[in-house]
């Protein structure tokens, strides 16, 4: 192959034929040729497009590029959920036991916080013992024992989305929506689904600010996982608030397990309920909408799904006690309750700012090596829409360093902004995304 | 500096600030960031486009990065050409010592053949004793004894231009004309000039195929040379045949030395007087081309041209009766003469695949490590326009090794096409670009 050829091909805007583009991504995952033709390519790529059948193409050689889930021999229908990422995004911790006692099978591969966002996995971790590092033998026992497992890789998915991603961090050619629909669909179709519901969120704490590319994200990842015979739906919901009251990792494990005994911030449990709700229509276990949620608010209100919770925890090695009592954790060791310094409606959060906040007390990761604090974070006691009168307590801050602490009020403060009029509460799901278009609801 | 940042802003669109640009291709110079970030930067600048300032501000870089002449002390315009490569172009040395003659100071710094193209070096070693690879003081001596040099590079002139040269030719980001004007340039405008007059070339045997392309990077050229305030001249002519009747080695010296006595194909004679008036009028020796054009003829008839072209060769060591008899030179070992399988009116050549089939039989390099045999190349008997029967001598090929002259009859045959109507001589020179913009010749 004459890579320079290649890259020109694209450069001058042509389409790859399949075959080819397949061999030039598997020679560059084999390092037959190098990193600098891989970048050229990337932006020519990026400037030039790529097409739905190019799209699949990536997707798929990255897919073949590492092992696969075999979960032929399940009877149920297999489905998971992928949030492109937010602050207070505690959802997988709720959804999976919920979808797991309506009828389905979760093999649910979840991340790490980096960057703004915190990881389902750090968050399992704040409990004692809770084992997410589970070898493929313990998943796949797990997974047959309860209808659900949750851990990180267990062997090597998508190697080929690793190495490239790394690339595109460097060069610039991250935010490009064929790129991310294949790397995020390369990961979840190795889970061998029948369904995948997505949440793509938009806003001020998202990866995609504007509601325009997230729909057309949503619209991306729903063309891939249609052309790969997994039934997708994607719901594009508000991001400009963090998503419950909570942000950090024992903080957000709190507010999921008071979701999942019928209680906990509304936000979070009306998306949970329809993101679970549109797992059990999309894998086949309903027909219709109204019934799904109406078996999944069954679930959350009897208790079911809790009990599912704690049978999964122990199953991965957690101490439930922390999970039955929630009072049983400790606080952290330093907190600082947060006073408005303005008045008025709240009309806006720097919600990606806010992320970094709890990042700076301990929750979270600027790069790969730092260790989390997991009863570090932030409770907010303040959505947008609320009236808020000066000096009243809007956060509390946990932190196990007191000197994080220092002058943290003042910063929080500074991401908030508030209006003399009336502001009304953001409509959190705005579209579905399915094979049949766009739905606005 | 944050480079993926710096990348984003040109993969945006978006113009760099001078000095932001100058820093990054420092940075790069420094090996202060890895090549695949540079070829991603690349590939944007090719996509995006980089504006007049940012092309000068490349330009500056690469000169800076190396080496500069200093011709300050001398009294005479110094005046250069450049060709941006064609089939059979031995025009360099007929020019210089026609320019040198004439009142020019020519420090001339040529290259070696590549691809289809010879190289002037190359040509000027197929005379024995034939020096190229002078010192700066050896060059600078004979300069200043003779008006005239001609050699390779004496000192690192703009290393950044060949570093990033070389990352351009595996990432498909040769063919953009700010980045192919600013290599040119950066490496010319070392040479402490007055005047430079450029010979762009299109067709079957040019870097630039278009008419279109060969304007439009002579008007860049002449944009920096305006801008580095030395006066610069363009030329468009017709590389759709090879220059003059010969391709190879000592067969091109020993064409440019019939011309120097006052013989010659027509087309190269032409085209070197008006390349040498050019450089006249623009190092404003004459104000007036047709008074340049006469001295010009008159330095070649009165035998002043050849007698300045011995004179430097002898000073650079050359065996001077090779010029003073071209009978003296042996022929290659091997010769075929090829005959006509076709009839018709001569109306096309395949120019860029004959400057290869030359290449094959030993007179160029397709890498820089091939070894040139300097008696090998084709010697055509036809031009464009010709009636040539069948059966009649249209080339006679040189060769060191018989087996390389094996089916190229068939070959040179294939790259030459016929018609039946009447086909006229294509005109050579067909524009001038300059300061004051295009004209027709």
């Amino acid at each position: 192959m004459n890579t320079a050829r290649f890259i020109r091909e694209k450069r001058d805007g042509k389409s790859h034929k399949t075959e080819e583009l397949k061999n030039f991504l598997n020679s560059y995952l084999h390092n037959e040729f190098k990193d600098y033709q891989m970048s050229a390519w990337l932006m020519a790529a990026f400037l030039q497009g790529l097409d739905a059948e190019e799209t699949k193409c990536l997707t798929q050689t990255m897919l073949d590029s590492g092992q696969k889930m075999d979960f032929s021999d399940l009877k149920k229908p297999k489905v998971d959920k992928h949030s492109t990422g937010g602050v207070g995004d505690k959802l997988s911790l709720i959804i999976a036991p919920l979808a797991a006692v309506c009828g389905a099978t979760v093999p649910m591969i979840s991340g790490r916080g980096l960057g703004h966002t915190g990881g389902t996995l750090d968050k399992m971790e704040s409990v004692p013992g809770f084992n997410v590092k589970l070898t493929t033998a313990e998943f796949n026992k797990i997974l047959r024992a309860h209808d659900l497992a949750m851990a990180g890789q267990t062997a090597e998915i998508a190697p080929l989305d690793k190495k490239i991603y790394a690339l595109r961090d460097v060069t610039a050619t991250v935010e490009y929506i064929p790129f991310i629909a294949a790397s995020i669909m390369s990961k979840k179709l190795s889970e061998d689904l029948d369904a995948l519901v997505l949440d793509v969120k938009f806003g001020s704490g998202a990866f995609m600010e504007s509601e325009e590319q997230a729909i057309a994200l949503a619209k991306a990842l729903v063309e891939i996982g249609e052309r790969f015979k997994v039934n997708t739906v994607a719901l594009i919901t508000d991001m400009n608030q963090p998503l419950g009251n909570t942000i950090g990792n024992w903080l957000e494990m709190k507010e999921a397990v008071e979701i999942l005994n019928g209680k906990g911030p509304k936000d979070s449990r009306e998306l949970s309920v329809a993101l679970t709700a549109n797992m059990l229509v999309a894998a086949g276990i309903h027909q219709d909408y109204d019934v799904a949620l109406e078996k999944v608010n069954e679930a959350l209100t009897s208790g079911k799904a809790k009990q599912k919770w704690l049978e999964v925890a122990k199953a991965q090695g957690a101490d439930i006690s922390y999970l039955e009592d929630l009072t049983k954790m400790p606080e952290s060791s330093f907190k600082k309750e947060v006073y408005a310094s303005n008045e008025g409606y709240l009309s806006a959060f720097k919600c990606r700012e806010l992320g970094f906040l709890a990042n700076d007390l301990g929750a979270g990761r600027y790069t790969k090596e730092d260790e989390i604090e997991p009863l570090a974070g932030i409770q907010l006691h303040v959505k947008i829409g609320d009236y808020v009168k000066k000096n009243s307590l809007i956060a509390t801050l946990y932190c196990n360093k007191e000197a994080k602490l220092t002058n943290k009020d003042l910063a929080l403060n500074e991401l908030i902004s508030f209006s003399n009029e009336v502001v009304t509460e953001p409509r959190l799901i705005r579209y579905k995304v399915d094979k049949n278009g766009i739905q606005e609801l």
